[in-house]
């Protein structure tokens, strides 16, 4: 560990759902913060946060934003992403990116500290934070893989709506209470504001978690795929684990839940009570796992909490060696702000928190 | 098929959300009804519902009511069925049983009129509905299991609050309600209205569905192992089918949505265009399958209507003869009262609304 420095931060995006958490997180973490910038569109500049007892101006976010910036916090949408963390790279920033624009990209390290924080040592001034959903599914897989090894992973997502930001939470909440009022709904965001059609959230259920992609899967149930592997293979084609998704959304305004089947190596080796062990020792878990006493996992339990929380492990009947396990965390901490401030506190703690020569040319 | 003859048709339980719509999936059929007797617990007797025109006033429900009656449609919970409808085939009249209680009976057929109509020439006065998760999947799964076999399936429910009785849809509502006032939620009936924990379901999620029996596992996720076998094999340790479930409540009034995983025989055979073929031709079943379109099942525009609806059908990335599809379907007709009514319209064309001698001692 370096000698005590302390960081001008950077966040960029510092309005919306995940924003506001950012600056929430960095105000808990043990980060030594000397100065916060905070950054959004030209539409946003001028508002004010409070960070640590002090008042923040927000700036438009500029490439010039990030001269004497050492670490940037970024949440402001792919394009934005893929325009100025380069520049900030440039500059001298390392960047801790909560978009999926960068997130396959070979020089870009994708990082969940419970599960592959030796990635980190590899940046080139980019590390890419993966999707809410991948996140806690690979805290509460990592601890199993470590122990029996894993074959097989099937999950299907229950998504909440401020996966897709902090409009289409409102638009969750207003449809609902014109459900109750006996009126027309109004669709405008979800499930994917650029797509073509809007369909109502509350009280229903979306099979449709971003655009459509190849043969008839979202670009969100392949973000899991290959986001998995990549985060626990280091090799988003790799073979080693079979890695299927299903991505729903549901009318639950925060908290990700998900049913995960799982099928590991070692199934001589691996029981119930040995995987809920291993669960109930891993870092970022939480086992809430007492079906007797209706103790399982669940999002208004989750919301405004750190951790992963997994419960209703058992076995599979049919299949040995296949275990099943639901699986609960708050989308916007876990899932993103808490993640990547996390991400920023090992880079911290590592003294990692420089970028090395050559990088820039890497995403130029 | 007989000359017409009309029946004497009882409604049991017949105040419920099941009930309410039992009354209307039978005014909407094809069967001649003589006369129709709606039977309740003391509490409801004296109220009055409408049926093809007439207001009939709604009784108790003693042994001596289905003297005379042909036919009875049964939702009153679990212990009336046990109790009375020994008595109804005691008095000639042939039930249909929307509650679980007979369900696993060796002297019972579980039926779903698209998969196993055949069973119904073995009933003994009794014949059983299956689960509302159980009838839907079985519907989707039937034509794929006919012309490519079927391995194995793994399922996750989205159940909507309907299934769990009008009570707990209320409660959903009243829930909504108080969240976004800003109250306290009341919770007193989901996830399980007997269970000694009650939670909020409003923009929440329950793992639950059922009391938690042994290996972790509720009391719904072995209905629809156990139902699924009995239905498409006939029976319910069958091996030639692997069957997985995880059960989950979501905060949706009517129309519980599945991922269904499931592997065929005949890997070489099947193709996703084959399989959409099959579907489309499948009777109860209607093909929502466009991606390009964003036209894919959802809860609000299956309620009110008898269709299993079935899209995002695709492959499995990574096990060959492997795929997913997203079945929808209004748990309260096709899982509850549309398919009891459609079981006594097939009795009634196949001339079989007769209990068999020796039948009463089946269930003595």
């Amino acid at each position: 560990m370096s000698e005590e420095r302390s960081y001008t931060v950077a966040i960029l995006g510092a309005t919306g759902a995940v924003g506001s958490r950012l600056i929430e997180q960095l105000a808990q973490s043990s980060i030594p913060v000397a100065s916060l910038k905070l950054l959004a569109s030209a539409r946003s500049a001028g508002q004010t946060r409070e960070f640590r007892g002090e008042t923040i101006t927000i700036e438009e976010a500029q490439p010039e934003s990030f001269e004497g910036v050492d670490l940037v916090l970024a949440s402001a949408g792919g394009s934005v992403s893929a325009r100025l963390l380069p520049e900030a790279v440039k500059r001298g920033a390392v960047a801790v990116d909560n978009t999926s624009f960068w997130r396959m990209n070979d020089n870009v390290p994708l990082v969940v500290p419970e599960v592959n924080e030796q990635a980190l040592y590899e940046h080139n001034g980019i590390i890419a934070n993966p999707n809410c959903s991948t996140i806690q599914m690979v805290v509460a897989l990592e601890p199993i893989r470590q122990q029996f090894g894993l074959k097989q992973v099937i999950v299907s997502t229950y998504q909440a709506a401020s996966g897709a930001g902090q409009s289409a939470w409102q638009e969750l909440l207003d449809q609902a209470q014109q459900h109750l009022n006996g009126e027309p709904e109004t669709a405008e965001i979800l499930p994917v504001k650029g797509d073509k059609k809007h369909y109502p959230l509350a009280f229903n259920l979306l099979p449709q978690i971003d655009v459509f992609e190849d043969e008839g899967y979202t670009h969100e149930e392949y973000k899991m795929i290959h986001e998995t592997k990549k985060i626990m293979l280091g090799d988003k084609n790799a073979k080693d684990i079979k890695v299927t998704a299903t991505a729903v959304r549901v009318p639950v305004p925060v908290g990700h839940g998900e049913t995960v089947y799982f099928e590991v190596a070692d199934a001589d080796g691996a029981s119930t009570p040995k995987i809920q062990q291993a669960l109930s020792e891993a870092p970022g878990v939480v086992l809430e796992d007492d079906p007797a006493n209706q103790i399982y996992p669940q999002p208004i339990n989750a919301e405004g909490k750190r951790d992963t929380f997994v419960g209703r492990v058992r076995p599979d009947l049919e299949n040995d060696g296949s275990y099943h396990m639901w699986v609960v965390s708050d989308n916007l901490l876990k899932g993103a702000a808490w993640n990547a401030v996390q991400i920023a506190e090992r880079l911290v703690a590592l003294d990692l928190v420089r970028v090395p020569e050559g990088s820039a040319e890497k995403f130029a």
